[in-house]
């Protein structure tokens, strides 16, 4: 292997870009449309067997990226790792010394892959609100790309959370033949009421901001103001009431007293403030309009339901297998959608395993080191590779 | 009584308005400055006793008024009845029959009372930001004004929901010998970090809004959008998961198929865009403002607690009676926030009545019509009125 051991500092890593559905085979999009080229930002860890049978891809949620683990660089003291470091790398729960894995920026989104703030080729301009609508399936489809072209013709897991996991499960209802297992963390069948309210409160935060300009602000000023706003809508449905008590409860920001005013008084607004004004430093506004919206369309209840035996075996005739993952305090998506999930699962004939996680730290809990998570997962991927 | 029967359909009442606090006698508030003349917008309903053994105090929530129930006019097909009409009337829960029962516009506010929207009799010009910041307690020391003008030494009960329900504790901690009964429903000694991080994005969000232009838009375009944006994040923490799935679900609005663009797809977002633009028409930013920050600021904890028996008692030495009622399903004041306010009532030695209501309607539930409040009310009012 040579891939560092376990711990090692410098774990380097290199965003790479890989380009599809040139003309004239464009990708053809769930609303009809058609787009193309695609170029798809991703990252692999570890190395691929010349069985080409531990591939796992792992999805990220609506703001993440294809940067799971490791380091661009060899700085560890300035650079921040991935945002599942803790999960994956060598020796970890998601053993890149077994494993080869690939996490890819999904479509509509602003880190390398294509999305509204890419350059039209028609039009040599961004694309902005002609970006076509795209949905979880769109995305898994692009995923799907790219697999071909790693040359890889089963995964063995296809792993995420939040939005990550509606496209777990979107791989294995797509994709019979392509997956042997599914984690979906974290996630639902569909977006309850509450969970579009928010995403509408934080898609009306921007589309108030007049410099949105109906998405045409690339070059001019960015609706910073509304993108912020739309930030801490989200911010406060990723934490739970316990957490938000243990982290700021009533405390008061660097004073004594009450400042009698609108600045900031508690640690609370100014966390808030704080992660909206950082957000607008790394994302597009555009792109979360898209990606909020995919997930409200997203409902796969149905083709669960409906699917048979065709839709639950993998190409070698291996049922699949699924863990199901829930935080007891998420409130975005509860434990009981979780349930809801398992049932279905079952209902139509699949293998499924469920945990519900204890934890106070609500929806964000999956991307907070847990030793039961690393655990949970490396267990169930030994289950799978030697099944 | 001059008062209609029960039903009647032509329940008039007025608006009244007292003006306080004139120079030289200006407000002091809690901030330490001073505030002056205050008008103070209020409505009554049934009779004083001769006695004035039996009058209540209703306080509004956040965005209500002094227009607790009845109509303006006798147009009952047009005309909307007040906000607590199911159970303030005759023969009702408050039965106006038997209480004289007033309800008062709060300081701050903007249906009459003075507000940020007001005009600052030194300049002329509305105050906006140079209104200052009033507290719950400031709310409450104009209302004792009233009470005092209206020539009630005692009140039988202070009642209120939410906001309005800050309002009862504090009377009772404040003016003990004027108050011999509380009713604080769905309501909390002191905001969670989850409370105070809601009020903080609908601040932002109206902050964010050019047109707020710190306050000062008076006579020009007002700061709508954002107005919008922060009602709409208002709405959802007032309703619950399970009222949302039961009144909205994933159901689409006036279609069949999605959109696939950024229009209004599903019901809850016609629903919460409705609420939005609803809103603008009927409140003023600032006030926005102001009510968030001083509900933000209240905590009443310490004084509970370290209250001793001579707040525990009004004038005539009877121990003060409480019930306190929280809802199942509000996630804003949750239950477990109601039970440590009668664990510290008790704790300081009062009287205290506990009622939790099974509801799926979240925060709200205070505000829709329930024989079950209306029965605990008007119990608990006879209770008072004999002991």
């Amino acid at each position: 292997m040579s891939e560092e051991v376990s711990n090692a500092p410098a774990r380097v890593v290199k965003k790479k870009y890989f380009t599809c559905a040139d003309a004239p085979n464009k990708l053809v999009l769930e609303n009809g449309t058609t787009l193309g080229p695609i170029t798809i930002a991703y990252e692999t860890y570890g190395h691929l067997s010349e069985e080409k049978d531990n591939a796992i891809l792992i999805n990220h949620a609506f703001s993440g990226d294809s940067h799971v683990a490791g380091r661009y660089t060899t700085d560890t003291e300035n650079e921040k790792p991935g945002w599942w470091d803790f999960l994956v790398g060598p020796g970890k729960g998601i053993d890149t010394n077994r494993y080869f894995v690939i996490c890819s920026n999904i479509l509509g989104s602003c880190n390398g892959t294509t999305g509204p703030s890419s350059i039209d080729p028609e039009t040599n301009k961004p694309y902005a609100l002609n970006f076509p609508m795209v949905t979880i399936g769109d995305m898994v489809a692009t995923q799907k790309l790219l697999i071909d072209h790693l040359g890889i013709s089963r995964l063995l897991a296809v792993i995420g959370g939040s939005v990550g996991g509606m496209q777990t499960l979107e791989w294995a209802i797509r994709y019979p033949e392509m997956v042997r297992a599914v984690v979906p963390i974290a996630t639902t069948m569909r977006h309850s009421a509450l969970a579009i309210a928010f995403n509408e409160i934080a898609r009306q935060a921007i589309m108030s901001d007049p410099n949105w300009n109906k998405g045409e602000y690339y070059g001019k000023t960015k609706p910073d103001m509304g993108l912020a706003v739309a930030r801490m809508v989200g911010h406060v449905t990723y934490l739970s009431d316990d957490a938000m008590r243990r982290k700021f409860g009533r405390r008061l920001q660097g004073k004594d007293a009450f400042s009698f005013g609108f600045d900031v008084d508690f640690q609370v607004e100014s966390y808030l403030r704080y992660q909206g004004n950082k957000f607008v430093q790394r994302f597009d506004a555009n792109s979360l309009l898209y990606i909020t919206k995919a997930a409200d369309y997203f409902d796969i209840v149905e083709r669960i339901n409906g699917s048979g035996p065709a839709n639950t075996q993998d190409a070698n005739g291996h049922n699949h297998k699924y863990l199901v993952i829930s935080y007891s305090s998420d409130w975005l998506y509860p434990t009981y959608q979780a349930k809801e999930l398992v049932k279905a699962l079952k209902r139509s004939g699949r293998n499924v395993s469920f945990c519900e996680i204890e934890s106070d730290c609500g929806h964000d809990a999956f991307l907070i080191p847990d030793e039961r998570l690393s655990n949970l997962m490396r267990g169930f991927l030994e289950g799978i590779k030697k099944s």
